[in-house]
């Protein structure tokens, strides 16, 4: 197979979709494609990638803990309005119009409209410099809508927001 | 929303699909979920996440070095081949049928059938405990079959694999 070398930085482009995630921190709320389970055990953990110019940066550096909320292929929208301004401005839950979902291990808000919800503190914040910094906590409570199905799932990389597409095999 | 909370790794479950690499070192193949971009300046780089008894993981620590291979969706019978058994025993390259390819920046093999490869070295291993071990490995070089579209690409996740979903917007 014929193949041509990219430059690097764009060549990153070139990648699969990552699922899209808004990530609440206190009274904020930030999209991001910088998500990816940490662990699975002994404490099921994930990880986010903030660049640190954005509200939601400090905000887990004061707080310790964040939310991960998974929207819906239909609430790009939210996505959009959230993605569009900064929290050191606006209320971004009054602004996109969703509800702030209180959980029981953070304090910092969920967002009632998306169907999955993960309520994370903070354990550790990885020291390898780069233009985003990553955070890794532990999964402290999952809340799951009984009707939600990955199906519904919102991806996003490149400039390109995706559906989740069909299944092929089973492993 | 009405929603239940999961005991926790079961939640994890639940999350959306991502993408699947094909990780090469020396001459080993091992199917990841456990991919993502690290960090896109000042050095592009990506991380992978590999559980310890896998001798993919024990040979990125030895050559400090892996190859990213992008398979399609219409590899998913190399990505079972190669995750179905252990390079300590087999040759993954000659089982699974596919041709090594010898990239410029490291000394592992890539796969010529994956339209996408990406050659990178190892500048830090996360030492936060947990089931994976995840390395961040700065991009040296990326090649790209011209004719590929992301739309090809092949996403995971608790044991289904998917296509990837059409493009519902832009940004």
């Amino acid at each position: 197979m014929n193949k041509i070398e990219k430059e690097i930085s764009n060549g990153l482009q070139v990648l699969p979709a990552f699922p899209l995630v808004l990530v609440t921190v206190a009274q904020n709320i930030m999209p991001a494609a910088g998500f990816h389970f940490y662990s699975f055990a002994p404490q099921p953990s994930v990880m986010v990638g903030i660049m640190p110019e954005h509200q939601t940066c400090s905000l887990i550096n004061s707080y310790r803990e964040f939310g991960i909320n998974l929207p819906t292929k239909e609430q790009i929208e939210i996505v959009r309005v959230c993605g569009s301004t900064s929290g050191k401005n606006e209320d971004k839950y009054r602004l996109s119009g969703v509800t702030p979902f209180k959980g029981k291990h953070i304090a910092s808000y969920l967002i009632a409209e998306c169907p999955v919800n993960l309520e994370c503190s903070v354990v550790y914040e990885i020291p390898y410099p780069g233009s985003h910094r990553w955070f890794i906590g532990q999964v402290q409570a999952v809340h799951v809508a009984p009707e939600y199905s990955r199906d519904q799932a919102l991806t996003y990389w490149s400039k390109e927001f995706r559906s989740m597409g069909e299944v092929l095999a089973l492993r």
